[in-house]
Parts: structure tokens; sequence; C-alpha cells
């Protein structure tokens, strides 16, 4: 996605070789109209599957989740919530574990079973896409309501750590639209073109 | 507003005396149509104000916020990170001790400083004022910033415990699109109006 690339180019920052800095934009302030753009590239990509509701994780997945859920005629979003310890209400939420890079901790995600019914379409939005912790746990969950995964969105791969490629290996479909290949001297690198142009 | 009004009584619950339940379409799924009409509402309400951003909180406040920046024609949205510890970039970022009184914990919530500029004009939205603790720290991180709090639009309201009656005593000027006025039975009581109305 052409706009969210330069976006990415001319207001995000790389730190040491894998800490991607796009804060100003995706996650914690939001530039609305890129995001509802973002909504829409995700509905173009994903417009033919059959498609019931978006999940995402607490935070920074809710604000592409709502776009795009907008894109597609209001669909129910669902988020995850997360907690460091797991859950003593198990009969009622489904919970998947799930490790984070980033903090170094491992974590719960859980969703109430009643939104998530049996046979339900999935499709599953995340602003980033590192080494697929987040979106293994949300597959997790999908499979453990007996529902069924119709596509993972990202608006930011990190090409060069292993998620994507491992989801994919899975057999999800994975669209990303943009993937950063590298960082050198602070400066992001991005692939030429992506999923959605 | 009224179709938020029907949202709660119909789909809403309480518990106890004082715990309301609307995770079916306010903080955990999410009903993205009433959500963009609620955003709508808030819209509405403060038009007359000068608004540059939308500020709220980590994660069930980031639903509304973006409706609302929508229908203001794409403000930015801030939204401030929770922690149970203080900053340790504390030159970097606003911060503000909040007191949850679901979890019985204080917490930290905090905003980078170049997000925020001097000056603006700044809309808090949230999903819930009960005690106030939350509007409160956004409100202190806000003259932190030497910025002015525009208003502060609230979801529901709990008109029986003490938030709304402190901030409007302080002299900010509270919206809030519903107001339960107390749980009888389970059963969700509301005011017959409401701000929107």
């Amino acid at each position: 996605m052409k706009e969210l690339r330069e976006a990415i180019l001319k207001q995000g920052f790389g730190i040491g070789h894998d800490i991607v800095k796009v804060d100003m934009f995706l996650n914690h302030r939001l530039d609305i109209a890129l995001l509802t753009n973002i909504g829409q590239a995700f509905y173009e990509a994903f417009q033919d599957e059959p498609v019931d509701m978006i999940l995402t994780i607490e935070a920074s997945g809710i604000a592409a989740a709502i776009t795009t859920a907008q894109a597609f005629g209001n669909l129910p979003v669902i988020f995850a919530k997360k907690s460091r310890t797991t859950s003593t209400l198990s009969s009622d939420v489904y919970e998947a574990k799930v490790y984070s890079f980033t903090h170094k901790s491992e974590n719960f995600i859980r969703i109430a079973k009643n939104y998530l019914p049996k046979g339900s379409n999935v499709l599953i939005i995340d602003d980033f896409l590192a080494n697929g912790e987040a979106a293994e746990g949300l597959a997790e969950i999908v499979r453990q309501a007996g529902a069924h995964v119709a596509g993972i969105g990202v608006c930011i791969e990190k090409g060069f750590q292993a998620g994507g490629q491992k989801l994919r290996n899975e057999g999800y479909r994975v669209v990303s639209l943009a993937t950063v290949t590298g960082i050198e001297n602070g400066r992001l690198q991005l692939a030429d073109a992506d999923d959605a142009d």
C-alpha cells in the first residue's frame, strides 16, 4: 500500500537492528485518514473471502480492525484482552499463551466464548507481524472455537523476522500492507511492492 | 443518545450494585455501526468548541475516539498507554497517576510529549465515567502539556458514582451519551434523557 509505505519512510524510523518505530501514525498517535484507507485496503484484499467478524488484540490492533470492519459494511470487531495471568473464569473464555519478544515475558490472551460462535469466518487484523506470536495466539483461539480463519491482515510485516513465513507455511493467507526488510543506520528499508499494490 | 440507551437496556446488564456490563457492544465485542453513530453524537455535542485532537486511554476508549475523530473530519487520535510502573523515560513523556477502583491498584498513564503540542485544544473521549480517575489523569496530562481541555465526552456515565459531578465542579464540560442511575436485580436503570437528546 503506497500511502502506508510513504508514511513509514517519511515518519517512521528504526532503532538498532529490529525495532520499528511508527508511534506517530500507527500505535500511539493515530493518523485516522491513513487508517481509514488501511481498512479499505484490507477490504480489497479479503473481499472475496467469507468474513463474519474482525478479530484483533488490544491495544494497537484495534484501530485498523475498526476501519476494516467499517470497510466491510460494519462487521463486528472482537478484541482479545491481554493478561499476565491465566484466567480464573476459564469455562467462559477461550485462552491462548503468547510470548512477547519485546517484553521478554509470557502473556495470556482471551476472548469471551459467546462472542466467537462455532463456524464463524474470522478475519484477523493486527498492526505488526514480527515473530507471529500474537497472530498464532489469535488463530489458536479461533481453532478452539471451531471457527475458521478467513485470513490474516497486518499493516506492517517485519520481513526479517520469522512470523510471516511460519504463518504462510501453516497455510494461512497473510496479507501485509508494507514490509520492512531491514534497518540501516536508523533508516527503515522497505520492500518495493506488497500484497496490496 | 437514544440508540445507545436502547443497546444498554437490550444487551447490557448489571452485576451487584455497581458493575455495568456492556462487553457485547462497547468494550470487548464492538458494534461498529453503533460506535460510528456515537462518534457523530460527540461531534454534534462538541462541534462549536475548537478541537485539534482526540485524547483517550487504551484499550476500550480507542473505538469511540476513532469514530469521533472521523466525525470531526479525521482529526488525530492519541491514546495514553497504561503501565504499572512509573516511566524510566520521564523526560520524553507526560505522566499521571490513576487509581483503578476496579482492580484496586495504582497505575500510570503516559503520552509522548511530542504528540501533545502546547496550546492544543484536546477533546477527551472515553467509554466509561465512574469515579473519574481516568478522565482526571488525562486532564492532568493536558495541563502538563500547556494544552487546553475542549471537553470530556463519555459513552456511559455511572450517575451513582462521583466522577461526573467532580469533573463538572472543576469546570469541565462533560457530555455523557447515556447515564446509568442504578442497578436493580441485574437490570440497568437509565436516566430518561441525556446531553445528546
